[in-house]
């Protein structure tokens, strides 16, 4: 009952045995899907999903999770609400989390790319609700986290290599491609990764450094489980003795400016990188390692179809996934569980 | 039983032992919010939600209402949907009302500001698909009236000032704003403040007339209790002695012209009038009085924050109980309770 | 249980004993629409409704069809979607169909119009859906075919002139219009009706021919039932013994070039052929005949409002039908019933 009621932002905020509890649920959730046990923890009672971005996975498995806990997730687009900006007259953030508090079980915000002035704004604006909410917030994929998205990563490389982690390598390396994406999905593995006892390789380009307090918080999470931590910048060098490989474009620090995001120079640039792409013989130099991604991939780009679609893939368990921990999250936080 | 399949466009055409009936049952619905007598009335049942305009309570709200009682709430948007209109074919009300009522349990209907083309064409086209619908239309809003704002307003007001209200004054004061909103909220608040035996003052500058058709039921409802009624065109005077004070901006008369809703030309006329905002000093003037809004509140214009975040404001409770009567309203025209 | 997992894209593609399954089970579902029998099937189960293109009735009836089975249908539109596509990067059909497979219980796609890029389009992305995922896919209507309608129409002619349809002739007439609309319904029309022994005949001005193997199946089936089939090109002669008459616009064999839908050259076409409209005097020349319609209707162009809304019109019915149809389809394909 302890986490009734409790925020989801970014998972290094939750305590490593809570987050235990989650996968340990998780598992249980998956194995006995529609189980009575499971199907009415939210009955009757509604989740706002107010997505500032559009979404693929998230929007379905968000939604989903709901109706299998037998609640219902309201999707709801923020440009048909007349919230207060710096432009327009409208209903500030407090107003609107004090309703919907009063409405709601739970209330899950994705705001990140494009709907963000700056790196680290949307992180502003989901702590904002969660301030004057009374109900659960859940990050749904924020410019900084996806904690969703680490949970379901994590689940998914135990599934496929046991519980202890430990000695096991990971490597999450930036990939070309066209899409200029957030750096939430790969700043929540490598807390995760790391939490579990991973050693962390993280490959980067100059140019495309990630926060650096979440860098702080790896190197620190690796010390504590005597892990190894490592950042590169070469496309190759990383895959030697993986056990996981994670590849994935983010935009360069330098994607927003006067309060805009410049996509279009983002992936330009981006684009010139034609070695950062996981392919087969990369692959070859790790120990069998599995691929994973958070999805949707940009194929040719961000790794090649063989591998991608190969036997060591494991992106559909990975992304299902997303639906069980979700379930989880939402059970203890808003069902009471 | 006799409430089942009825259509609710404006609390004045329900009579008082029915808009009691409602309200009782509000009140026992907020009790028990989860209580499995409630949460199975709409089981399997769908309502139709029809957003000619976008909004943020009231979508949620009703959404909520519908799924807190075991049913699910469609959220339709009619730019989806091939309606016939004077400039392009397309489908006929006629036809929309008679299929839709072979689908769902009931029609909320919600038209007003930009999407209708002069004051009254939205309750023209309520009507004509109430007159063609065998399943109950409930307004959410639309130019004349809403129903469940004003349901929500009184059982807010009783709970905090006690269920007879004789002898008991409100304020319903235009105020300055850059929304230039409908009439419906105000008018509704007028009409069943008076029908609840309320003392009325309306307080709005000249040009800023209400429906004539409104304020006579409000006059007769005010004679019918021996309560008073009182039109003024000043800012403060109306605060003296007010239990109540409901402050909300509203477009003037000139508001649509070939059928056009001048937007920006009202901005600039009601922003010029400062004077006429809601503030401590002004709310000092009264009997402590409550202050309330239907809310999304334009701070800054319509009200202070510190009145509108104080200790007599009652918002976040008349939002909340937009819930609850929604689901009173729902659960005996559609859920035969 | 043998139907359980299938896709129905096209009726032809379904046995004539799989057809009669559903048709007897939507007849059951219709008389006992809310008994506990339905109304669980699918608990905590999620349909995916993917609409490329805006509907009216499909969107309505196959939401609520999920909610009568109480299960839940998420409404999806791919412009939130980032799927790849010649022009840009994003997710392939295959990675999206894998993934909602894990999710879902079933997946409704509809494209057709503007959305295909020619004829035939619409066909190749849902089989191509199909292909990849796990769980059945449901034809919403593409360009090609609509087997919902399809059902919905058999149903309604049967409740009206028995279960036996030998010797009973329909019309299924082009018509003029505003809409330039796809194909899918009346070829639907054509393989459903032949398929249940039915006199089919098809009238068009030359240019509007229809998709020529769906001809041949028609013919086929005729054959096979020894009914007669006849393709005309009159706009009055078809009406002589006919027991029900179907009127309804569709665009041109040039609706397409260089994969642009021309709508309004499509339109401006149509409008010139105003003798092709269904009114009372042509209605006469048959068997007191019945007047259906997938519905939205064009009004005054299509058919005359007194043949629409007469004694003989079974449009209501018809719409009504497809919730059923569908619940049935849902069932037995998601449900395991």
């Amino acid at each position: 009952m302890e986490l009734f009621g409790k925020h989801l932002i970014c998972t290094q905020e939750w305590a490593k045995k809570d987050l235990d509890r989650i996968l340990e649920l998780s598992a249980r959730i998956k194995k006995f899907r529609f189980s009575d046990h499971f199907g009415n923890l939210l009955k009757n009672r509604t989740f706002f999903m107010f997505f500032y971005n559009p979404s693929v996975r998230t929007r379905q498995s968000f939604e989903c999770a709901a109706t299998e806990l037998g609640g219902h997730a309201q999707f709801l687009e923020p440009k048909s609400m007349r919230l207060k900006t710096k432009k327009s007259a409208g209903e500030t953030v407090e107003d609107a989390a004090k309703v919907m508090s009063r409405y709601a079980c739970g209330l899950g915000i994705r705001m990140l790319e494009d709907k963000v002035a700056y790196y680290g704004h949307g992180d502003e604006v989901i702590r904002e609700y969660a301030k004057h909410s009374t109900i659960p917030v859940v990050s749904m994929a924020h410019d900084r986290f996806h904690p969703c998205q680490g949970l379901a990563d994590i689940m998914g490389i135990r599934e496929h290599l046991g519980e202890n982690l430990k000695k096991k390598k990971i490597l999450i390396t930036w990939a070309h491609g066209a899409l200029a994406r957030s750096h939430c999905s790969v700043q929540e593995a490598m807390l995760i990764c790391s939490r579990y006892g991973m050693d962390v390789t993280v490959a980067h380009p100059k140019g495309y450094e990630l926060d650096e307090e979440v860098m702080e918080w790896t190197r620190e999470n690796c010390k504590q489980n005597e892990s190894e931590f490592n950042l590169i910048h070469d496309p190759k060098d990383g895959y030697e003795g993986a056990h996981v490989v994670y590849s994935r474009n983010w935009m360069s620090k330098d994607a927003y400016k006067d309060d805009e995001f410049l996509k279009s120079a983002e992936v330009e640039k981006a684009m010139g990188y034609t070695d950062w792409i996981c392919d087969s013989e990369k692959m070859a130099m790790g120990e069998d390692p599995l691929y994973t991604h958070p999805m949707p991939i940009d194929r040719g780009h961000e790794v090649t179809d063989d591998v991608a679609s190969g036997p060591r893939s494991i992106i559909y368990d990975v992304a299902e996934n997303r639906l069980h921990v979700q379930k989880a999250v939402m059970a203890v936080t808003m069902g009471n569980l």
